[in-house]
């Protein structure tokens, strides 16, 4: 089927035109990209050398799409961009699958809450399906139009869902402290992006208001505090999360603890090919150009905190991969199309 | 006054050296590391390049130390090493500062617990002085036996103390999730820590049981849960501690309670020149080759947590420099004598 | 087909168990690793986690390649040690894929002048097929035993070559100097390439003497000198290539030079998905987790030098890619399967 | 004395401001930098927090200067800025140190050749004292205007001028091959610049051109062609420099050769403090944040390279380090007043 990737200037947009160059059944028709348009996508992303496809500017999105005939976009736009496209290309019976947030909180005042500004397009928010496969895979059979969710937030619902629905802990507090690559602040020419800013350094931002903790709250049903970090490396998101151990799992000794904390996570994950429990706590490099996320989790007896733990690519599970991942699910197509299960290592 | 250094071969070492050379008050005449014993400081540090001191056994530590008038020693010897030592230097009346773990828990039963086999020295453990000099200023003077606290101990103890003595968090439960440079890990030929193994790497390690946890526990009076992760880089730790708020602070508006936090870190390192307090969350990089230590601290009035966050180079504040802190305030030496204030930037 | 791979505790074993795992005509069965027999691949390379192939002890290589009947062996050894595995494996009409140098130089002479002692196996020399796909297309096609070349001659071979033949640059000066990620110098737990060693740092090694400059000179014609170079990173290989250019090139004004040598590259690589030269110069950035390698060249008339510069991906079209590249022609497959045309970007 | 440091956004202006700090003779009194201008220098520089100065415009600086009582200005300023400036701080009666290129190049024509542009200031080319101290030592004591040499330039220097006077080597062809980190192009909001373009990655640029060629050629009379190198890390060049040998050196065998190699370097630096001869080949991080400089060289009696290999870190050694290094001897102070002959190791 014809395929347009928007905002391929971007990071995201890079995987997602990668992706689907070597898709079975994806043909890339046409890219969008603003501050880019008129230049080659290899110009930007020279890793993609060699596919000659000129960036168009998004404004010409929607009639493009109409005279090429494309019947699925991809949407890896700024925040509160995609609102402003998506009513004219559903409109158009075109499927859309939306990495940007703009429709992932289904309840506008939480939206507007957390992200300080009305919803433009609040009618459209309950026709979104989210796109996080493992927590949704039936209702996105047959999907037309999917919001998939970003990395922070996918990495901190797979180690948190799964426990607090077999009431293994408690829902409030919960804290998530997680590290990122530097690639998930997206491409721009910005100092605190320089290598000479990254390198060698380590930092907490986005204290306490970050946007991303009131999806993880939605998804989760917890009260959580959330904090990310700049770690100095492109790619990678390690979320470990604090939980409080309810009192059926204080109750066990420590070895019974743990084994049912594992065998929470391997029966939520138990169908799922990219999503696995691991025994040991995993590290982002284990998930380097790889669409699979891991999770491991053990309760403190002597503190009654609950550790989970997961790793993912942000630009791959976090983004791109997750949101062809969804859209493969909504085709009925394999899986796994596309996508590569096992990454770069070392 | 004549000076040695034990562990020479590793990193603390190599940072002790370095700082003896420049330090206006010590001369440097003997350094001991077995694994290099027989070669130069220079061939295991090239950045050492041109200090042609030959490494000595470090079973030939006493009798050197008589023979050649040695007055100081630092210890940066692996955990368990320098309890073997410390009585034969006390014994000649030589002044001993010690890197390692040995003599910083004063009760044996703790020590026990969480370093898995019984103190062998526990008579001296009472006459060891606590090197934090933020803390500790006026014991540390005319001290002869300093134990100095190690990287993570450092950075966790600095950013709860201050807001726990102030009764403006609870003791309990608190969360201390820290991030160091692999060279916390010490010097060693280990897959674990190559550059391969290292880069676009995150991981969480020493969960739950990590053994500097207890000593966290002691010098602020909190029960600690304790995570800390490798990250991609040499130098470097970051704590970032989670916190409960007390009423005091709750009860406040969160301006109000933002600043009372801060002025509880302003006030409590008033006096000191290597922490500070910062008006925004501190990087590892603004610590690089430096002895300082920064600590920022703030209110999430939803959910109830106090964040405190400290930085500081592991290899300095962290271990060589706070040892040489420590001595040259119970020397009644300038508190900077042979450290550096500003680091490398970029 | 059913496959082994021995070497497989490495990085360039690595690469062809995960290769070998997506060849859609390659069944691996078998993975062999002396240092790490017993345990399981995912132990040594984490990336490879969910390939629970346990490792075997190369000694048990032969009886195993005739119990489970297996077609085609890729040797990743260390120097030396394929010798002696080589001819069994023959002796069983299994294909060979060697990726060691031990089968490279033609001439036992030279082989014993470079690598210090005689080669044991000298009348096997001639029947190994030379697997640098580029230049050897027709002699690989049906080939059962191939010497796949190593990444810095690779680099340097696409580089020289083509400009030789043409007669635009001459035979004696050459220079090669070349930058490698330190993956180059294989999984070991060395000081050298541990993390802190590695970042930061860069040096030259090798001087004068590296045993992969007659391989250079045998595959150009040139005389070379060699210098390589640690970069801090895990992948990658560029060859800045120095020649002088012949009176044909000198007499030609600039930009004609240029093109000559531009049109020269491209002619030479026409036929070729995994070599293509470029507009500019080329980055290892672009090559990343790619089997491609991109070569450049330019005139400095001022000075009478030719400069070609290539990169490539030292473990995949520098050891593991290039090898499974040259079994897919050998075999009759299509040249790409198993492999990718683009890597990982960012 | 009262000291400036226009171009304090830099960073060779950060760190000509920390070098200033703890400079036992300068007092820091007045920073510049026109596009921070208004803002603190540690808000451009995190590592430098705790110096308050707020950096003033550049066009505020000779009434600054004068209204202040300042004796010694550095100028870290984009190359031709500084030609509007020198003639008014030199009618002043002020010290200058100039770390641009403006007045390196006494020769206008060759200036103009190589730089594209007419120079302002010819009349005031020969009164601006060449600041590479190890070979114009005598020159500089009492100098009031110095032009200090750039990094790649002084690492060339340093490995070819010996050789060459002591006819050891032709002055025609060398080959500069050469590598920098990114910190030696400057400070700026660059998407080239930025961690994701600049990790892992190793490319060439600047072919055939680069402006500082001239300077090495005339510095020590040699041909020259230089090809730099952008290798994924802050700070530290390595120049390997290819030299043909004369007939006195292939006369000898090869160790003798090397020895005399080896001593003619030792001879030229015989009286330096920061620049050594080494007996293996030097490494960046040998240099990480000192000033010194490591020169090593061998010959390859087969093909007939000499190879000299230098390294020191581009922002001290390479600019900074060597500006205040080359005014404390103009000044007749100890040549490594607030200079670190030590760096940061590991």
């Amino acid at each position: 089927m014809k395929v347009a990737v928007c905002g391929a200037s971007g990071f995201a947009g890079a995987e997602l035109v990668r992706i689907c160059e070597v898709h079975p059944d994806f043909e890339l028709v046409a890219v969008f990209a603003d501050r880019s348009a008129g230049t080659s996508i290899s110009e930007s992303h020279p890793g993609l050398f060699g596919i000659d496809l000129a960036m168009l500017a998004t404004e010409d999105l929607i009639p493009t799409v109409e005279s090429f005939g494309i019947e699925l976009v991809f949407l890896a736009l700024p925040h509160g961009v995609s609102q402003r496209y998506v009513p004219g290309l559903l409109a158009l019976g075109v499927m859309v699958v939306d990495l940007g947030a703009d429709f992932r909180i289904k309840n506008p005042v939480l939206y507007e809450q957390w992200y300080g500004h009305q919803h433009e397009r609040p009618e459209l928010l309950s026709s979104a399906v989210y796109g996080l496969v493992e927590f949704n895979r039936e209702e996105l059979s047959g999907a037309r139009f999917i919001s998939a969710p970003g990395c922070y937030v996918t990495a901190a619902t797979l180690a948190i869902k799964p426990l607090l629905e077999a009431g293994l802990v408690d829902s409030n507090p919960v804290v998530v402290d997680a590290a990122s690559g530097v690639s998930g602040a997206g491409r721009s020419a910005d100092l605190r992006y320089s290598y000479t800013s990254v390198q060698e350094n380590f930092s907490a931002y986005g204290l306490r208001n970050h946007r991303h903790t009131v999806e993880m709250e939605v998804n989760t049903g917890a009260t959580v505090l959330f904090t990310p970090h700049l770690a100095p490396m492109t790619r990678g998101i390690l979320a470990t999360c604090y939980m409080r151990a309810t009192d059926l799992l204080m109750q066990m000794d420590r070895n019974e603890a743990d084994a049912l904390v594992a065998s929470c996570y391997s029966d939520a994950f138990a169908g799922s090919i990219f999503v696995e429990a691991t025994k040991i706590a995993p590290s982002t490099r284990m998930t380097y150009g790889s669409n699979r996320a891991f999770v491991y989790g053990c309760l403190d007896s002597r503190t009654g905190w609950v550790l989970g733990i997961s790793a993912l690519d942000n630009l791959l599970k976090g983004a791109a991969g997750q949101a062809v991942q969804a859209a493969n699910v909504a085709l009925g197509l394999p899986e796994d199309s596309g996508l590569n299960r096992f990454g770069v290592w070392p």
